[in-house]
């Protein structure tokens, strides 16, 4: 159980010094300081005591209750009291001191030798190069660092010791209170994916932050978060999303970073919301800690000045967020009680003048109103009246109605008071209005996550699975496709110009002719591919064409034959593929196709499998979607055909794992009822072999 | 002069009060309490004196030096005291009364009235319903808000009253200096535009900071902001640029609020910095008025910890910056400096147990290294070395190079001092490194925009003015254009389909058809289009086809005839238009063209003229420019056509007034050196007639 972590009986300190300088010391001040209600345990060879708690020479020694001990000794003299610890029966170690992987590779052989010892022993082991852990209701500290964040109910795990000390920091300063706190280091045995389970069993945490470098397996990360999701809000600030980002977690870690779009679509699917900044994240914390989810999206804006209520518009219409539209009820009881000149629409301005009392009757009647779901309060800095009494009167109003209400008393030096009213009454308060957003976003986004179906998935399709291993084996990707029902236009392969005109005869003009060769994927770079061909002439001439062009734009290509196809038309191109993702497994993309894939970048991706409802939503969210809807002139697309192909590639990715990557570029989708066809299809399997082929 | 508003030598106050509860007596207060140097006059009826100050019970009796009347009246018995300060012979008038435009009609006219009293006497007049003015090194403060910020170099105009107390109060609490901070209220006389050139002559400002809800005259704005900007940075914030925001900015103050697309396309072209919420605001104005300007985007990143550095870098990359490559000087001084396991890649990672001195060695080598165009220091908490010593450090090596230097002594609690340190050193510091970001991206477009050349307008065509006025008023603006040689592919009109497969015949195969109506824009939408006719049989079909899609799909609608048009092939569709916006003239856009011009959004704007470097970013920002690059076998398309026609149209829209909306849809660019011909032209002229002709 990871929870002895944050609640054990008895803590031993390897590594305990009585130099107040050093880390052995401050840990025991910090356990000491911050009222461990359990037995503390110093180990040092001569001292003999810490801080009043009396030193043992040897863990063997020190009597029960014993559950944790931490180890802040050098990395190379660290093997022996682990073992030790396993003699003595503790399950539960925290390895605090630094010089491991972090260092080199003889800093990773010390730390898999932890973890041998560890697993021996059957020792959870945090760390090693951590922090520890702080639960500010048990209370415990096992950190080195001054200062400790008052008692809360936002969890923060962390991959970075740095960001746990800047967090513990900002959190001391700014008066927000924290559940637990995890500093994770090396993950050499106990991982992210795992401490989340941890904080979902916590009952003071109602919300999970998290500062995420890597993930160690990808596939158990969803699926735990998912499963927490479902209990608790989990909000992560995902480092090394870009480029450069995720060189610089590759070399500060070792961990594979992922890329931005795979990490956005994990996150999304397993309902765990995305923060972009540290301030962000703790944003969008309070709010969900704090205040109930609202039902819908509609927010209401009361303000006591013009200017301020605007930018907040501005910053939830971006955030994808409405303005509620009042019921005339409202605007007419509103207009009884405010002054003349106020405004009684959205946002409902009570001007400057207004005190504590009218808001107050302002802010119960909006949240009265079922055309608001959500109401953010807006204070531009007055004379008139204590900035604390509006922050009573939002925290008593807010509290008899079940939506959620934010705050924004604005400025700073005057709203110090206020602020700790409002902390004590639970209500989100941000310097601008701008800043409330975000947090509304999330909350938003989390309800209707939550509501949405837990992702049934269709039935797989049976298939002759000799057969299509058969297909498989020989790289007949399009063959392979052929046995899931998804098939290409009429095709055969020429070995001559005339084979090729007899061919285009039997299935029909017009054809396109196109190079067959394992060595090229971007046929129409190089000239070798030619469309609309209308007879036997054009068939003729396009064949030598295209040997002329091959042999002019990539001499020394294999030639392995010219393929004649029929043509589709009064279609549209839409690409469907998989990946493999090193960290979350299969993917399955959709998106705009044809040439222009790369140009438009109108791709989705979810990792498989995917049910009906996700595969909807997927091709919603792409302008190929749109397209797919009608478009000017061009009628809706087979939609259903399209769906049909997705749920039968992430059924593909998750039954032959060999394949690393399968691309139907462009599937061409005909007008609604008449199907899409995969007119081009290109695959890769495990070791590289890659093939294209209709 | 509107510098007699922050420097006036005596101070007259109509409607002053000796209830410390009325906003009468907190001008007074407030310019006793800050230590205004000049001359107090307090005006009202019965007091003897407010504050030690002589009252008087009329403006003629007030003695000189008197510069400046503020009026704090109600609005209905404001003329005649103005017309008292008229006659007094004073030019300077702040009516800080609300009570006027802003509660409807008949404020309005109180206003207007105003305003006719301030021309006939010459004063110029700052409001009504504003706060008034503040210039902390006069210093003077002619509002009735409690408290002032300390004095700085930075100024902000505003046109919220309730930002301007927001501000204040947030500057108080965070430390941040002020210069000049000024009310614009309803803006009946002083606007915007005007206050912008009063805080370039300003000394005491380095960066003017502006929260804007309308601007009054675009044209006049761009051309004044341009000058300023030159001289000094310009960061604004624009309110109302969402849909409803813009509403909510009608209904707050009446101004047109504008396009989000047109205020950054002006923004842009007059080197005004954009912020996009109030914090970053002030983050910009920081950045810019402490730091230099980098003479690049190459950063680089100092810290003592690996987490906070990847977030930092992937916040620089978000923002358009990149990562130093560091000599190999530099990383072998590093070498020989720092600990073994730091990493002397950038971030460079000095590592927990450095200190304040390691800092001071690596910032000196990372900002002699040539690679290097700007730093960013991070510090994570840490228990061995005072903060502010770091603090120190950074402003002392900071001085000595002429490279911007920003930090993020992370946290909150710990810091209160180093920040103090970092404020008078003129170091901009964040809680968490991402907010160095914007700041140190707006540094870098201030650089590269006072570097771009100042805008060389190309030669204007000389046209046939009398032919293309004929051309406009008759509304044939395909006509027109080809007076500006901006031609369209060979058309003619056919009245019935033996007609048009004449034409066809004349022009050759392969041909359009589509209709000619004044009242359908969208042809494809009603099938009323037909393309790739190749002989004569097709012609006579696709005639009949038309004529029966439109009584089908549009009945009623007047048939002008059917356009016969050569079909040219081999190109890539593009969009070049001229609009009109209310607030800053004509425009000129450009973008990916034919039916998916809606579908793709891809667009850009600027205001005319445009030059040629112009007309190439335009089009470089574009997908439709890369396209025409050369794209996956699209050969290159005539670049040059296109720069050419829109810097025609360019000169169209600034000497055809009377054109609101001019569109050629798709222009139809061939490969390189083959021209572009405009194949859609759709026109309107201002009266609102619209024409749809090739």
């Amino acid at each position: 159980m990871l929870s002895t972590f944050f609640n054990p009986r008895g803590i031993a300190i390897i590594g305990a010094s009585r130099d107040p300088h050093k880390l052995g010391y401050g840990i025991i001040r910090n356990l000491v300081e911050h009222h461990y209600p359990g037995a503390i345990y110093p180990l040092n060879p001569v001292a003999k005591e810490i801080l009043g708690h009396k030193c043992y020479a040897n863990i063997t020694q020190v009597p029960d209750p014993l559950d944790l001990a931490i180890l802040i000794i050098p990395a190379k003299l660290a093997a022996d009291p682990l073992t030790q610890c396993g003699e003595r029966g503790i399950k539960h170690v925290i390895v605090a001191s630094g010089g491991f992987r972090e260092t080199g590779p003889q800093g990773k052989a010390l730390e898999e030798r932890l973890y041998q010892i560890a697993r021996k022993y059957q020792m959870r082991l945090l760390g090693p190069n951590c922090m520890g852990v702080i639960d500010t209701h048990i209370p415990v500290n096992t950190t080195f660092m001054a200062g400790m964040p008052h008692a809360g109910d936002i969890g923060f795990l962390s991959q970075s010791g740095a960001m746990v000390a800047a967090v513990t920091d900002w959190a001391r300063g700014a008066g927000v209170g924290f559940s637990r706190i995890v500093s994770l280091g090396n993950q050499v045995d106990v991982n992210e994916t795992e401490m989340l389970t941890a904080f979902a069993e916590d009952h003071q945490t109602r919300v999970i932050t998290a500062y995420i470098e890597g993930i160690t397996d990808g596939r158990a990360f969803i699926d735990t978060a998912e499963k927490v999701a479902r209990q608790k809000p989990v909000v992560v600030l995902k480092a090394g999303l870009g480029k450069s980002g995720a060189k610089a977690v590759a070399s500060h870690t070792g961990a594979l970073a992922g890329s931005a779009e795979v990490y956005q679509a994990a996150f999304r699917q397993s309902g765990v919301l995305r923060a972009r900044t540290m301030e962000e994240l703790f944003d969008l914390a309070r709010g969900l800690a704090w205040q109930p989810l609202p039902e819908g999206n509609r927010v209401a804006i009361l303000t006591n000045a013009g200017g301020p209520g605007i930018l907040a518009v501005d910053a939830l219409e971006a955030a994808g967020l409405t303005l509620a539209t009042l019921s005339d009820q409202t605007r007419d009881y509103l207009r009884a009680r405010l002054p003349g000149p106020a405004s009684l629409a959205n946002p409902v301005d009570i001007l400057a003048g207004s005190g504590p009392g009218t808001y107050a009757i302002a802010l119960d009647a909006l949240l009265s109103d079922p055309t608001v779901d959500a109401a953010l309060v807006i204070q531009a800095p007055q004379d008139w009246f204590l900035p604390a009494s509006l922050a009573e009167v939002i925290g008593e109003v807010a509290a008899v109605h079940h939506k959620p209400v934010l705050a924004s008393l604005m400025g700073l030096a005057s709203i110090d008071q206020a602020l700790t009213i409002l902390h004590r009454k639970r209500i989100p308060n941000f310097a601008f209005p701008e800043g409330a957003a975000a947090p509304l976003a999330a909350m938003v986004a989390r309800k209707k996550w939550l509501r949405g179906s837990a992702g049934v998935l269709p039935a797989t399709k049976t298939v002759d699975q000799q057969k299509a291993r058969n297909y498989l084996a020989q790289n007949h990707f399009a063959d392979f496709l052929g046995e899931f029902d998804i098939q290409g236009p009429p095709t055969k392969l020429a070995q001559n110009a005339r084979e090729a005109a007899q061919i285009a005869g039997e299935i029909g003009y017009p054809v396109a002719l196109k190079l067959f060769s394992r060595e090229r994927t971007h046929k129409t770079d190089i000239g070798a591919l030619k469309l609309n061909l209308e007879n036997r002439e054009a068939v003729l001439a396009a064949y030598k064409d295209i040997l002329k062009a091959v042999e002019k734009n990539a001499p020394g290509t294999t030639i392995e034959g010219i393929l004649v196809q029929k043509m589709l038309s009064g279609g549209q191109e839409v690409i469907v593929g998989i990946r493999r993702d090193p960290q979350f497994g299969p993917l399955v993309l959709v998106g705009s196709g044809g040439v222009e894939v790369e140009l438009l970048r109108d791709v989705e991706m979810a990792i498989a499998p995917i049910g009906e409802s996700q595969a909807q939503a997927m091709l919603d969210a792409t302008r190929a979607g749109t397209r797919l809807n009608g478009w000017r002139g061009t009628p809706p697309g087979d939609r259903a055909a399209v769906i049909e192909v997705m749920l039968r590639m992430s059924q593909i990715a998750l039954q032959f794992p060999e394949i690393s990557e399968l691309e139907i570029n462009p599937l061409y989708v005909l007008p609604e009822g008449k199907g899409a066809f995969a007119v081009d299809v290109r695959g890769a399997k495990e070791g590289g072999y890659e093939s294209t082929r209709v």
